[in-house]
């Protein structure tokens, strides 16, 4: 454990009412000690995808050890079960309803999971609509106090996976993928990984692939300001994804994309 | 005191401005100990009942000996007086324009409040447009190095109170109750507690009442998911008030729901 | 170097995303130690000037040796450089793209900018499109560890800078300025300093002086709520600029007004 333990934050809650703020109190009440970090709360309501993709796309900027409190939760206050994970040496507190599903589909040499149940470790017994306060906030606090998963509940391997969507060839020369989420500024992110593309380009190596969305072609550039004018482009994001952009501009409003549109990449057949 | 006092922030300013920045600029120059905790910053512009309602629901989730600075302050720079209000073992800093009306309506055994006039401590002396940063803001800082708030000013008991909504029996069977606060969900919470809920169904024991808002019934449920159908339901929230809903929806939308609806809880008539 | 040094974060990524919280889990991983404060991160899509004028209001409020992190940076990935400025005991990390301009155009005793170029202090050799997370915050985090600039890279004098806009004498009794911000609440700052209102009224003393904006008048008042009637007004606000507001509305709205508008303080010729 850290010294100063660090404790993440990732909700739905947005930042308009106390929610979170409230969470924050929990915490320091339980660790004065804890450092509470927000990743976001602007997630889109009840959005579990939205969720999982942040903070599997993001734990890894913070130190071993940190604790991840991810609360998206549409089904709170029903059976559905309060969790830790352990995976990649962090630690992620939430609900077991896929909003996990992401770190659970990468391969971990140490995945771990426990079912919280010790309720001494709750705020409240009942916690019919809220469990970020009375769960899992206080559930966070405590680990960060050195207190063992082990110590709040059962370990469990049949915990919610949503799929989590994949690029899948379409023909010899072409991946179809899908857009996956759209950020603040229009970019539509797609789940195809720059890995992906590198085994697409070594069929053909040396050929220039295209980029299509919407039927309309989106060539490839290496950073945002190589287009210059106002057209579809893409580029590999920062976090290893291809990415539709427009530069300066919003892609996702210019050109009506939103989360789940296709997007392919094509090599040129041989010969034509 | 706390070893590391701890100072919540619940204003008005949004988040596209410094405003806030700066005010936790302020604080760290006097304090560099101090831990700072944002409640929200998203309270409607001006709305003096909206960051009253946060903040009393709120602060009770932080340690004792927290300090908590609330700005909504439309009058400010005219003779409206800066105030310390400690209540229940917290403290309270902001003006005195009704904000902290829902705290005063409470019964508190060491109620204190102090009018901010001691200029040494303000960040200027002059401050027509920003008490946030001038008054507030170092007054919770000095607070939070251990200045005791007699040191601030003179204790006055004539602080300004606007009336607190509470809901009222309608007929014998029946109470009104309104609408105090719109979610980002778009829940509508009421300012009807479990407790004045209790009390009605102690007239009738074991009688499901009806929870009544625009014309529409809204069954009562224990959670969310219980009501899977688009349609509008309530719920105790996690305040412990009665609430309207819609799952995965937003009832306030839905239905049109806004702050001051009434909603009614009806008792069948006996024998009917 | 302080004991627990402060980073501001100042940017356009907005709250919907998690690169700011990246970026903090970056500068934590590096320097545990770090405090880091949000200034804002509302700032408007690749909008330079808005976050200049922001960072530029607001540094002075933080303790000597703060470190401010800015970015907005369209041409993130291209050749335009990453900079370290030190000015007025402050440093300022961001891209050489104007954003520092305000500061620049200040007289500043010590002025020293270095271009970063230390591949070592990034997080990774490559960033073509989140230098934020790559170049800025790690090399926040590591001056924040005491560092020194000269480390970096090396000093330079050709930085590049925008023009500020800055209000001109249209005639021996007017002077005319232009509105640089939109506040929350609707507030239209103006670029109009409180020296530059009273070298005005210098020429005329003891005359009131004439705010118009779009063909209005809006009278001078001390502080908001002076302004009871739902009309345009003028105040020196809390950062000493002429700004225009409607009290407890939004002027920007009611009047159409938005960055760029000119704003005339004209006094009334002699004699007339």
């Amino acid at each position: 454990m850290l010294d100063n333990p660090l404790i993440t934050l990732t909700t739905d809650f947005g930042y308009e009412d106390p929610f979170v703020g409230i969470m924050k109190g929990v915490i320091l009440t339980i660790n004065p000690e804890a450092r509470i970090i927000d990743l976001t709360h602007g997630i889109s309501p009840h959005d579990i995808r939205e969720a999982g993709l942040s903070i599997a796309l993001s734990y890894d900027f913070f130190p071993k050890d940190s604790i991840h409190v991810v609360v998206t939760d549409p089904g709170v206050g029903s059976a559905r079960r309060p969790l830790i994970v352990m995976a990649d040496y962090h630690y992620f507190v939430g609900p077991d309803n896929g909003v996990f599903s992401n770190i659970f589909a990468r391969k971990h040499e140490n995945l771990k999971v426990v079912e919280i149940t010790a309720k001494h470790y709750f705020l409240s017994e009942d916690s019919p609509t809220f469990q970020g306060r009375d769960i899992f906030a206080p559930a966070a606090a405590w680990l960060s106090r050195r207190i063992s998963m082990a110590n709040f509940g059962s370990f469990i391997t049949d915990y919610h996976s949503i799929p989590v969507p994949v690029p899948s060839m379409i023909n010899e020369n072409a991946l179809r993928g899908e857009v996956v989420h759209i950020d603040r500024f229009g970019n539509a992110m797609t789940n195809i990984s720059k890995a992906e593309i590198h085994k697409l380009l070594m069929l053909q190596p040396g050929t220039p692939p295209a980029v299509i969305c919407k039927g309309r072609e989106a060539p490839l550039k290496n950073y945002y300001s190589e287009a210059a004018d106002a057209a579809l482009y893409s580029v590999v994001n920062s976090s290893g994804y291809l990415e539709l952009f427009r530069y300066r501009g919003s892609a996702a409003r210019e050109y009506s994309i939103s989360a789940g549109e296709s997007v392919d990449i094509i090599l040129p057949r041989k010969g034509s």
